[in-house]
């Protein structure tokens, strides 16, 4: 069935304890196409400045990304800066240029209406349902948020959320939007919110999906090198949403299988800089990673 | 198989957010002993003093541990007195009186000496080392450590590894000991120095259990109330030995289920201060959380 991803096309300079990379290629929409392009074919809504190169939009569209949603304006692309320090877990933002991004009002494209699956990603959350509502009858709406979000704008983010299926949020935001420290009761305070599953990502640590009467426990890929964890969490909701779209029916089984799609795209993304790895990927590469997490987790 | 552990028994005076306990019965060898109890007899050696109260002394002896190796000699019991925080990771040591434990050179009963499984619980590593050089010929070793030894004799720790089957640790004491940030890294490290195992503990993220050329990934019990942490680790190893020694022999299935039966005895174990837990936990209690956790991770 078709996905779309509505989100940011950026150009990232980042550095961290391995190497650096200046005006990489990077954004939320473009993290989670690549992903789920390893999976399926995937609509994208974002919007580029005048100054975006070709040669990105090129790589792109080789990929199978459907870019007649991708909007190039006048002005300059959406740029971010950041570094990782020897831990890895968080980025420092060192400078954030949002440019032709600041005043993006995502619209459809008709043929974008029909979408079955559909990925907001991380943008204020009166735009996320905007967007739910230009489409006809979503099949499954999953979102992404952040702590920007969840302590400016708690009201509209709640109002998106009781429209969402899917909620993906890390450890740490998902504390703070339920205000309180214990991860179970934050969980069933989240679900209580609107959405059926909520996935919280932890990182190295794996990831947990909840449901109202269950939970599953996916690993993170054991990684001797992190490189650079910017993109992972894009990264993991392609894997996620690109495996759930082609299957037929959602069950618990897909929902779980999904997860650990998800966090093998994560892992592949964050063992080089900007698209690099992902860029190398291959079904077969995915499929082997996959046996390795079921290996993982046997007992 | 036989099973023996050398560590303390002590009076631990515990405040968490949920509570508080004075003077309770806690010590490295009565976790162990308690948790391994529900799989097996286990043998104790260690020290108390003449105010140690004859209650915890019959409880022990009620759960079948055999006391043999138990000392009460002259001067008051170890006590201990800590504190933890809302986040429940780390224990704020207030207090601590080592007192008879402070002399304690772990002396094996002549009927201990052809023990077969040995839990080397945290004492001075040369302690350590003393205990394997008592038994005749031992099927297992296993030990634990902390940061204080790490820093302060690593060349004892070092010659202990090197007799040591089985390294418990948690994740910064891998990384202390290794000397580096990247934990497969560290566990690779931790292996040439000695041990064909290696288990690193991560609290609520889990366990991981290495060995030369496989990783199994235990996921922890999601717990929607952790009273008291004190103990975890000691109930962990118990729960992990007591279940090995019951086996016929040692596989990767075996070790991958001791690591998930090590989990659920610190899952019990940090539901309520001191053994209080424990004391209750079942068989059938054990079992169906053993059920639990196989759902947690299927995919």
């Amino acid at each position: 069935m078709s996905l779309l991803v509505v989100g940011s096309v950026a150009l990232d300079s980042v550095k961290t304890p391995h190497g650096e990379i200046q005006e990489g290629l990077g954004g939320s929409a473009t993290y989670f196409s690549i992903a789920a392009g390893c999976f399926t074919k995937v609509r994208l809504v974002a919007v580029v400045g005048e100054d975006f190169p070709e040669r990105h939009v090129a790589f792109l569209r080789s990929r199978g990304v459907d870019l007649r949603g991708l909007c190039r304006t006048k002005g300059k692309t959406f740029r971010w800066k950041g570094s990782y320090g020897e831990d890895m877990n968080e980025a420092k933002t060192l400078k954030t240029e949002l440019n032709v991004f600041e005043t993006f009002r995502p619209a459809l494209p008709p043929a974008y209406k029909d979408t079955s699956f559909v990925f907001l990603a991380n943008i204020d959350p009166d735009l996320q349902r905007g967007v739910v509502d230009q489409i006809t009858d979503p099949h499954l709406v999953a979102c992404d948020t952040m702590n920007y979000w969840i302590s400016s704008k708690p009201r509209a983010l709640k109002k998106t959320l009781s429209r969402v299926d899917v909620l993906f949020l890390n450890e740490g935001e998902a504390r703070q939007l339920a205000g309180g420290s214990n991860l179970l009761t934050a969980a069933r305070q989240l679900l209580a919110m609107g959405p059926s599953t909520v996935v919280i990502k932890r990182g190295e640590y794996g990831a947990l999906l909840f449901k109202k009467d269950s939970i599953f426990w996916a690993p993170a890929y054991p990684l001797e090198t992190v490189r650079d964890p910017t993109g992972a969490g894009d990264s993991f909701a392609g894997g996620f949403m690109g495996y759930l779209s082609r299957q037929k029916g959602i069950t618990e089984t897909r929902l779980r299988r999904a997860l650990i799609y998800g966090s093998i795209m994560a892992s592949f993304n964050v063992e080089d800089f900007s698209l690099n790895r992902l860029r190398k990927t291959k079904r077969e590469d995915i499929e082997r990673r996959f046996r390795a997490f079921r290996m993982l987790v046997r007992f």
